[in-house]
């Protein structure tokens, strides 16, 4: 079997575990004589699968009682219409901060539904950074506030949270299972699990119930969170395998010693990268505010666009694949989520060193 | 390895070559390094993937030029929501063909977004059937014609399509693939992947191209078709690993001679089984009008429930499992999508003999 160092932003690497154990069950599902994706969603195989997937992720992130755990379809991009769509009511205004390309998605989905407000907008300021809480004007009575917790294309990541009177929303598709959160401050936190959770085509939210029955009731019933958390995510058919790949992925995380362990990793796999960009004497620069920058994304730009290119290309021969920046950005990316080895920010960092010398 | 009969409506059996397939290739897909789940859907690993369950369904479906194909998320069930949120505008009426319980939540769907119309409704009759040319009452200046193609839960199909001025749309979750359809002689087609395509978590939609661009400009960006077509579903990032699983499902098709070779088999399959029924004495008592007869899921009940629950019990020995009809109406249902095997048929048809032997 090779195996290779996957930088890639989305979907990204998983664990080698998980892969091996999903290999093995995949014809027949634990002496079922089946695979786990030809079950009914309704039998008790299957459903002990989705509740595992739902209890770790109770036990990892801490999710209150009060909170819904539910695994819906279509991303973050469908969440971006979703959460408007629920809790942007006429006459209402929902509040977004905008630092990166996520955010400002998200924001102008939800002018196609009702009144959005950038609360505050730091998308065009360079280098990339977060707005601080005194940045943030409010709108008073607003619907929620939204955040993007971590901007995967510019390399920066909330160090802690806005303080606000409204609920908060935040998109944590590229962050989640990263470092410990505190749910409670949270109305709803959503995941595409393409990052650190699972495989693309299923999206975790995390939902004060109480806030759910508020929700508006004159949406599509598909669109109600109501709808799933009444089912237990399983009003509709939901997509198994992804589940099943969140309850062996959660699994692993669990024999880890929690977020904070987790969380102390990612900072060290993190600072060997930004250690290396600001130890090049200029050669690598990174593209975030250094007191911004993000545990999952390390972004940076070579001397010019052609030795960028080169560095893409040689790196593949030292099995480091995924390294190109977004296509609307350009340079290099390097997304080290949960899953990605030590060993692997050794290997980039060596070949960074090398690559120096060779095109200093 | 062990395998068993798997009669689940859905999600349901996957050709077992597969599922092998997909268990070679999951933690090293063809040398990459990587399992398909891991890489990004912007690469050329993935996007061939891709473009080959497109190409393979165009090609079996004889889908032309003027109609795309599209992979979303959600099922039929937002499809429910899609189709009037896109076509069903201010001042219109959609109008729907109601025989069983999936058209009916089409239907209800539709009117928390807009003017639907009940064209024809024979849900109350017994036994189940679709509802005749002359029994539907068409809207003039419908925006479309809503169909269900099969019913998994009463056991009825349409055997030819209704002629209708607006544009047919229908709902071929559970026989796509099956037969052979005409394509042109629709405006939308969809289906969720989990009985003949792939598994759960991804949906197809045929949609003709100049209808598409018709649709609501109004609606979130995410919900539109035009978006999706757009970027030949690759707008956000698709459930690619179940793409790949409908890639290999129809890459086996092709194989298989077309779809009237493929009709006649299953046709075969579920005459055994009617058969049986019809030649049980009374037995066992089919629940659908024999003209309208699925192919895809044949439900029948026994003398009592007590009898039924004793059947579906016993079947489990002799490796046949998933025949407990639908929870709304009980009974026996076997389902008998494409893949699901001749051997098994008759290890059904044996098996029924042999009970109604022993209970009769």
């Amino acid at each position: 079997m090779k195996r290779i160092f996957n930088f890639s932003a989305g979907p990204s690497i998983l664990p080698v575990e998980a892969l091996q154990q999903a290999q093995t069950d995949l014809v027949d599902y634990q002496g079922t004589g089946m695979s786990i994706m030809e079950m009914s969603h309704r039998g008790k195989v299957y459903e002990a699968v989705h509740q595992e997937a739902i209890d770790n992720l109770r036990k990892i992130l801490g999710v209150p009682d009060d909170y819904a755990i539910l695994f819906l379809q279509g991303g973050g991009h469908e969440q971006f219409a979703w959460v408007p769509l629920n809790f942007l009511t006429e006459g209402k205004t929902a509040d977004y901060m905008l630092a990166g390309a996520w955010g400002l998605k998200a924001y102008k989905e939800a002018q196609t539904i009702g009144k959005a407000n950038a609360a505050a907008d730091v998308t065009k300021i360079k280098p990339a950074r977060m707005p601080s809480q005194g940045e943030l004007k409010p709108t008073p009575g607003a619907a929620y506030l939204h955040i993007t917790s971590n901007e995967t294309i510019e390399g920066i990541q909330l160090k802690s949270f806005p303080k606000t009177d409204a609920p908060l929303v935040a998109d944590m598709s590229s962050d989640i299972l990263s470092r410990p959160i505190d749910v409670k401050s949270f109305g709803l936190i959503y995941a595409g699990a393409q990052k650190n959770v699972g495989p693309a085509g299923v999206t975790i939210v995390i939902v004060r119930k109480d806030w759910v029955e508020k929700g508006n009731p004159k949406i599509p019933n598909m669109f109600r969170y109501s709808t799933h958390l009444k089912e237990n995510s399983l009003y509709n058919t939901p997509p198994c395998f992804a589940i099943y790949m969140v309850m062996l992925v959660t699994r692993l995380l669990l024999k880890k010693g929690g977020l904070a362990a987790i969380a102390e990793t990612n900072r060290k796999k993190a600072q060997k990268l930004y250690e290396t960009i600001d130890g090049s004497s200029g050669y690598y620069r990174g593209t975030a505010d250094p007191a911004h920058r993000s545990d999952m994304n390390v972004t940076f730009r070579l001397p010019s666009e052609e030795l960028e290119e080169r560095f893409i290309k040689q790196a593949k021969e030292y099995s480091l694949d995924g390294l190109k920046g977004h296509r609307s950005v350009g340079g290099i990316r390097a997304s080290i989520y949960n899953a990605f080895p030590a060993e692997g920010v050794d290997a980039l960092v060596g070949y960074m060193k090398e690559f120096q010398k060779k095109n200093g």
